[in-house]
């Protein structure tokens, strides 16, 4: 089964196309202890195991994992261990790329040491620095290019209008169709969904099937509703493409109130479902 | 000491511009035992102490260490606090960059976990991606951004010629003037002596004191003399900036034949320096 199948197939079975994004934030997290890498693994895996049937695929944030060092690298190890238990696609939110050698060992980290199903990548330094990324979409992996990302920086260089005519980030949309294998996706965020329609459009009209990461609804901006519509209106396959929500699952119970995380992440996803509507 | 002072006064304590770039590859490395980490740490070790004197600063590659999973990513630790015991600076080449908030829990993780004294990071998604690895300028850490990278894939992005007329590698160099604070860096190939000389005067012209790491020499084609040419050339303190080898010093023993990897790797560094020839 290749990557773009295990997206659709996941979507299909939990009636789902959202990713559920983990960013530890051990100052938001409720459950006690000493120990911050239990308490991060106790905290998703109750999550987790409430929402599993709900979702389509988790999307562990590499930095907030790595940023309580040995005892977070372990955590995100346990929870990825639990959410491929689980059946539901991996993708390593880690933003890796380097020269051809180096982007060599990252793969190998990603797919290898930390067992995910994809990963999303930087395009700065080009085809040689995504190639052995790619090289593992034929064993069923998948890669997600940054195209155009959701945050306020993505204006001073993804919009600067090239020599060709296109914008950066359509150039880069360019480079995934050149780098096309099925498992090759991209970042695009929620939060500009006229640019987003017309990135969906592009794969569409090169009649490759690319998965779409789309993060940044919620505390970012962007409207799940509104991405579900843009990607409805497409003709593409709703299935293949994930909705990212992050804080707005985890840290739900800080906008319904109650200390019930567990409930309000449920009640989030649940919500988010509704609004993303039918997936035929 | 801000990091522009750290380099230059190591560079003139040592009298080199030498940056040992650290690139784990477990088959390369001769010494014996069943434990990759034990065996990654003592080699860098044992080179360290022999070329410690000689050189500017190191620059373990995250990708290398990170391969071999926490083994690797302990070793990984270990060296960065030999290096930083011997008073070299501790350039970790991970090109990190994400949104705001991610970018700020990867500074964490360079900084705080990793404790090393500068990183290389990706300009992709532009200002708020980078801002939370230049608030730490302020403590004297420094922060290499991706300008003109020595890859052949490099010209994929970075040699589109945008809507202000420049290129978007110079589009780049831009922005790093536009974000600078003592400690803001970046990172130019060693491949093309014609844009590295380009982009120094740039620099130069912009009245900032930018720390160039320049990595690409040796395996990759670039000519350490050739680089400290064109160094010289500019009105710049060739002492701010450093010409990274990593194979060239770590696997030297497969150049000059022979077993002695120690004494490889300190005749590598001493041909580097006086290639590089006087500072002043």
């Amino acid at each position: 089964m290749n990557f773009p199948e295990l997206l659709e197939n996941t979507a299909s079975r939990n009636n789902s196309i959202v990713c559920f994004g983990m960013d530890p934030i051990i100052e938001k997290i409720p459950v006690k202890g000493s120990d911050i890498g239990i308490r991060i693994v106790k905290f998703y895996m109750e999550i987790l195991t409430a929402v599993a049937d709900g979702i389509a695929a988790v999307k562990p944030n590499y930095a907030f994992f790595a940023q309580y060092g040995f005892p977070g690298l372990k955590a995100m190890e346990a929870v990825i261990a639990a959410a491929k238990k689980k059946k539901l696609p991996v993708i390593l939110d880690a933003k890796r790329g380097d020269i051809g050698k180096s982007s060599e060992a990252y793969s190998k980290e990603v797919f290898e040491v930390w067992r995910a199903d994809a990963v999303t990548v930087s395009p700065y330094m080009g085809s040689d620095s995504v190639a052995p990324f790619i090289n593992y979409c034929g064993g069923g992996k998948g890669v997600y290019v940054l195209v155009r990302t959701s945050n306020p920086g993505a204006n001073d260089l993804q919009q600067l209008r090239t020599e060709t005519g296109r914008k950066l980030f359509m150039e880069t949309a360019a480079n995934v169709i050149k780098w096309h294998k099925p498992g090759v996706g991209a970042v695009v965020g929620a939060t500009n969904t006229a640019e987003l329609e017309k990135i969906a459009k592009f794969f569409v009209a090169a009649r490759k099937k690319v998965p779409m990461l789309i993060p940044g609804v919620g505390a970012q901006g962007g409207s799940a509703k509104d991405v579900a519509a843009t990607l409805k209106k497409i003709n593409s396959d709703i299935r293949l493409h994930r909705i990212n929500s992050s804080s707005g699952i985890s840290y739900a119970y800080e906008r319904y109130g109650g200390g019930d995380y567990v409930a309000a992440a449920g009640k989030a996803v649940k919500e988010l479902n509704a609004e993303i509507g039918k997936l035929r």
